[in-house]
């Protein structure tokens, strides 16, 4: 049975039947199935992200299955949330799809990205379905600081250690290996089509005094950027303290990328892993899954190893 | 110039300076440019309602100007937060537009989009931005309650009379002038491209004892259904109780619509003008801009002056 066989009000059901199988927790209080949810927001402040995922651009329906799209476009709002120092409580999804489409993966979809909720500890609250020529992912994840400040951009201080929680280049070498018709090694490839932020290093991060904090999804030296700009302050990365990490040493040999464009490129430039990078004052003493990469210092940019960066420095949405 | 030669991060500021442009309201604490808006929820509750607007299905650019299509798009989203009963407070926008799209046109529809936000005393908070063939708005409104109870669909008891505050059939007759080729009357090509709701009516109807609201975008016919389901009763609408409207009679001449596909189909089965409907106890006394046309009564489903509803019961957008 396609969407177009099933109708709006049909998809509407389905959406809300993997809803209703999720926790509902004590938050909602009005869910889906209304004009809008009533989220309930102890903390009287409410953290709220979007983001639009368009076929073609964002992902691919041949490279990826309905759940990884589904939990990927989740991922990527739910650790925005994260990076405010907030919990994620809730999702609203837009989605709209050819006529054409099967309800079983428009169901498939849903179904991971409500599962990738569930990871996080959020539900699924309300929506919006329409007809399109591609498939298009409208999300918007609210959350809860649970009388935390939030983390912005904006506090980074020189003096201050930039740390990262997560894994960097994986989403990068996994799509380098699909552009190159591979799909092997497994374990990079998922990383590209299912990225799993750690989101409850977030709220962590603010309880442990994170000056500043960013979901890393345009690159670490993009990203790292924004944090500088924002905070008005200098950010020197030492790629020496970046782990070594074997198995992108392997997709990078195996692509014949030992230099240029390979492993410190992806770590450093590649988007969509969603770590965590935050900005500790001297000395913190931070859990073993914070590495810390780099410093701040008075003055403007990112350096890479004391040098100004080259390289790509994000993603070009337009035009590209 | 166009979207593609400014850049992703070009377009974020150009969003973010009309964003900075409106009063800024003491309830936004991070606005754009960080990971996520925090916004005060001093209620403890927050009302979230999203929506997806596609090129080619929800609007025109050959048939709407940007300014209009922002303002209806914020429009539909606010009027779902007011229908709860509460007073929307903030926007996340969601754009994505081709390469060769100006940044005139862009700039316009943000400009209407955050005018419209302004009307409803809301604000622009966050967005996102990308690349895709065709237009693609995806809008997130967030409401505050204020101390009263949220109006669902769902509480409208025998007894109760249905009411509207706003206008009804404008939009769609606007809409079959236009697909006629013909641009008059102005009134009613404005009313489609761009509907002016009466937010305040939602929180006035909360605090008036209203029982169940809705939004009239599917058509009163479609939305009353949606009431009549959610409450467990039947909703009788009375046409003789609809106003006369010399507008649309107009416009129906015009079109030679004296009967079928004529006024009255505009006023019942019309969507996109966002009239509230309301359910009320009865005996309560109305504000003037509340129009009783129903009576709410045990059983289901909606009749049409005593009988079953014929014609189309609404918009279906999958497969059309």
């Amino acid at each position: 049975m396609t969407i177009s066989e099933l109708g709006e009000f049909g998809l509407i059901e389905v959406i809300a039947a993997i809803a209703a199988g999720l926790p509902r927790g004590d938050r909602t209080i009005v869910g889906i199935g209304d004009d809008a949810a009533v989220l309930a927001a102890p903390d009287t402040r409410v953290v709220a992200t979007t983001d639009l995922l368009i076929e073609g651009r964002h992902f691919r329906r041949d490279w990826s299955g309905p759940a990884d799209i589904g939990a990927k476009a989740a991922a990527q709002n739910l650790a925005d949330v994260a990076a405010m120092g907030a919990d994620p409580v809730a999702l609203l999804v837009g989605f709209a799809a050819p006529g054409d489409v099967a309800v079983a993966w428009a169901r498939d979809l849903m179904a991971g990205l409500a599962g990738e909720c569930a990871r996080a500890g959020a539900t699924v609250v309300g929506g919006d379905t329409s007809g399109a020529d591609l498939v298009v992912l409208a999300i918007t994840a609210l959350g809860d600081l649970g009388g935390r400040d939030p983390v912005t951009r904006s506090g980074a201080r020189p003096g201050d250690v930039l740390a990262y929680a997560g894994v960097l280049g994986e989403s990068a070498a996994g799509l380098a290996l699909l552009e190159a018709g591979l799909a092997e090694p497994a374990a990079l490839i998922t990383a590209h089509r299912r990225p799993a932020p750690r989101y409850a290093a977030g709220p962590e991060a603010a309880a442990l005094g994170a000056t500043a904090m960013i979901d890393v999804s345009d690159g670490l030296l993009a990203d790292a950027g924004h944090l500088a700009r924002a905070s008005g302050v200098q950010i020197d990365i030492d790629t020496a303290r970046l782990p070594g990490h074997p198995g992108l040493a392997a997709a990078a040999a195996t692509l014949g990328r030992e230099g240029r464009g390979g492993v410190l490129d992806w770590m450093l430039t590649g988007g969509e892993d969603h770590a965590l990078a935050a900005t500790f004052p001297p000395g913190r003493a931070l859990p073993s899954y914070w590495t810390v990469i780099g410093q701040v210092r008075a003055g403007q940019g990112v350096l890479v190893d004391g040098n100004q960066m080259t390289g790509r420095a994000g993603w070009k949405h337009f035009g590209d």
